[in-house]
């Protein structure tokens, strides 16, 4: 039996400002990567969206982002490793409140946006986060890019970690994505998406960009929330595991 | 063998911004309450500050405050009880990530500034932060301004309470303070200060402003670390506590 | 010929989060009162609202608020007045800018949300609103609620005004709203508030909550653009308008 | 005669918290870069600060940085061009309606901290930035590092440029400065700083930290105030332009 978890980005409404169709997703996914409140989500937002986890069974991880609301934590900032680790923990903690107030535990760690993608490819940064999450909770699982270095810096950490692959995303015979500026970084084929996905768990294997088979163990696919059409898209992504005898199942369950 | 608690306001720098003189203060304190980012303190800051005091063996304990930086948390802002309750959390939490890491327990909760000021007399806000702390966790202790509705509110809910008396105040015949708009409301004179701190934990009385003996049974003294002159009231203080045999403990202690 | 000004809250977009229909209010109305980054808006929000406004000659003005962005700054603050007068005057400031840049006139000034509330019935309030408006530039028109110390305080600093009525609320017999705390405060009926508009600018009298007429002179019309539902509410009022001889004038074309 | 300016970024405190010796500093320099917010400073801040330059006759001009309060400005942001230019513009305006209310001009623009280091090296921002000020009022004047994109890009907007220039820092052979990770980057010789400062005052030349002359036209030199030994380092430059026959006048005034 294959068994994947489906990871989507949500809890980013802001006091009257809405962002994404959170239950919606909710009831499709296994675990939810909430904001914390510095790129998006409030207080109010993050124990809202920590209860309809918990009514639907989803498992809650920490989404911590950069100090940017205005740019919605996409934005690269020069913070310091000591500077983010710091970041990461607040914006950990402060999900861990309304986690512990419901009962549920803070299943994963997942870094936002610009905070992600530089820690997908800055060893120190990567290194930062990895020992926040560290030493406030060894349980929490680092969610990270499939073959970063968030993958080695958590590992080396001692923490569990887990891969996220991209369905829509073309990736390098490396392993790694191919930047969004290069021609045929994103996939916009929906079947061929769900066809490279069903790949991935049952051969761990993805063709790269270049033509050749790269080796790739997800262990959570990453899915947005956006709009009617990317729900949609996970249901599709879901009706084609249950074809293929694929469980969706959240990282701790695996 | 009398005791009592001291209290102070810390780690409300910010950024390159300064703030009180935090190392002199934790060195003659035994509680500290610790800002959380919304009215003062980052989370550089915050974790320096734990660290600080764990290293003086001073008790730690969240001081969160209202979103509103520029007004440092003394404005009063018309937030609702949910609202209030779910920032409490995201606060509590996020000092929790800096305790939890060092390995020192939240001994505490004391809300700052105008929050603390709004929910000494307003019972729907103090039942609303009691009820985040004790959702988040029942073994944190509740500090709030003797004889108000944070105590009364703080009992109901199951928590444990510390009651907090200013030395430097004047208190009305019914143990309320005499709002700082009155005449009379601060006292200057340092000698009567401290004989009435003095008298306070030893008889647990205190003369009102209208010349009648207040019941009033001080578990914490709230002290300032603003400048020199803070400082040394404080060491004044701690010396005649000691001709006086009132050992200085933290609230767990006690 | 009757004539009345049409405004909108606009602009109060912020970041990655949207707000409202503006581009559908901008062809329906005659003033546009755009967010100033505090409670709502960022620069490149305000730059394209200014930008749009002026494609549609419709005459911007100044819409600041608390800073309070998670309570979109329908939260009470204790500001002191000239706290208010700064801010007013930063926010001021900082449309004129686009405007400037644009070649557009700042037509007016109007206090947003909970500022808006508290200074029609705080007279300081209300005048350290109008003494910056009149420090920055007396030509910009005060716009505030009708019969409010708003208008008042605008009048005394010596600053044209403009008197604003509301479709959908009742009004009590000294010409104020009916607070909407009070049953009947709000109208929901269409029809109803079309008509009683059109009575407040042909006649100048609206009927109170209490029965008996008030006198009340509009000069602008207070529209909403939240939703497709608003958007029809004011297509319908201007062809009531059309019918009853009644055209949409911004405030310095009247 | 010879002339220079001398410019100091002033304004920078933030509500409760300060920051710098501004009254000492505005006493001895003719031209205050004055904080917008966003990075340091605040609207009451902001206001006091004009008034004080004003008292003075020392010209005002705005001090835009990134919205990091947190990192004082001071860390580098991948914003766009056109969020750039929009955000200095809305900084621009917001000291543009205290200095109208005071009646004085808003003198020159300086980008403040990463926003300037960036924009030294990166032509398209500070194109963005020069742009800014065109648009809004081209009677303001850039100043910016000596030698750097950002005088090419404000020349070429039609803007009247100032090229700034450091006294304790090396130069390199083409003019532009030694990265502060390059050992001999600052000159701590205070004699040397004030004899390098009056060399290329009077010569135009200042020797590069690998031993040839090189041709720079100071039109201003920024000296700092975050505390007495730089006060007293700035008193030490005005006696030994005194000495030199140098006079210390503002941008407008040369």
């Amino acid at each position: 039996m294959y068994q994947v978890d489906l990871n989507s980005d949500l809890g980013e409404a802001y006091g009257l400002y809405t962002m994404g169709m959170d239950k919606e997703i909710i009831a499709l996914i296994s675990s939810a990567n909430i904001g914390c409140g510095w790129h998006g989500g409030d207080p109010v937002v993050m124990d809202e969206t920590v209860k309809e986890c918990k009514g639907r069974s989803v498992a809650v991880g920490a989404h911590p982002g950069f100090p940017d609301l205005m740019g919605f934590g996409r934005r690269n900032m020069a913070v310091t490793p000591a500077e983010a680790k710091a970041y990461a923990k607040y914006q950990l903690g402060a999900l861990w409140a309304f986690a512990k107030s419901h009962g549920v535990p803070v299943q994963h760690f997942k870094p936002h946006g610009a905070l992600y993608n530089m820690a997908a490819t800055d060893a120190k940064l990567a290194a930062a986060l990895a020992q926040a999450v560290h030493e406030f909770d060894r349980e929490i699982i680092f969610l990270g890019l499939a073959n970063s270095c968030m993958i080695t810096a958590a590992l080396e950490c001692g923490l569990a970690v887990a891969s996220e692959v991209f369905a829509d995303r073309a990736y390098n015979a490396d392993g790694t994505l191919v930047a969004r500026s290069q021609p045929g970084a994103v996939i916009h084929d929906t079947e061929l998406c769900i066809s490279r996905v069903i790949r991935m768990v049952k051969e761990n294997k993805v063709q790269a960009i270049t033509g050749e088979d790269v080796s790739l163990k997800p262990d959570s696919i990453c899915v947005h929330g956006d709009n009617a059409k990317a729900v949609e898209f996970i249901k599709a992504i879901r009706e084609a595991f249950s074809t293929h005898g694929i469980a969706v199942k959240n990282l701790k369950a695996m």
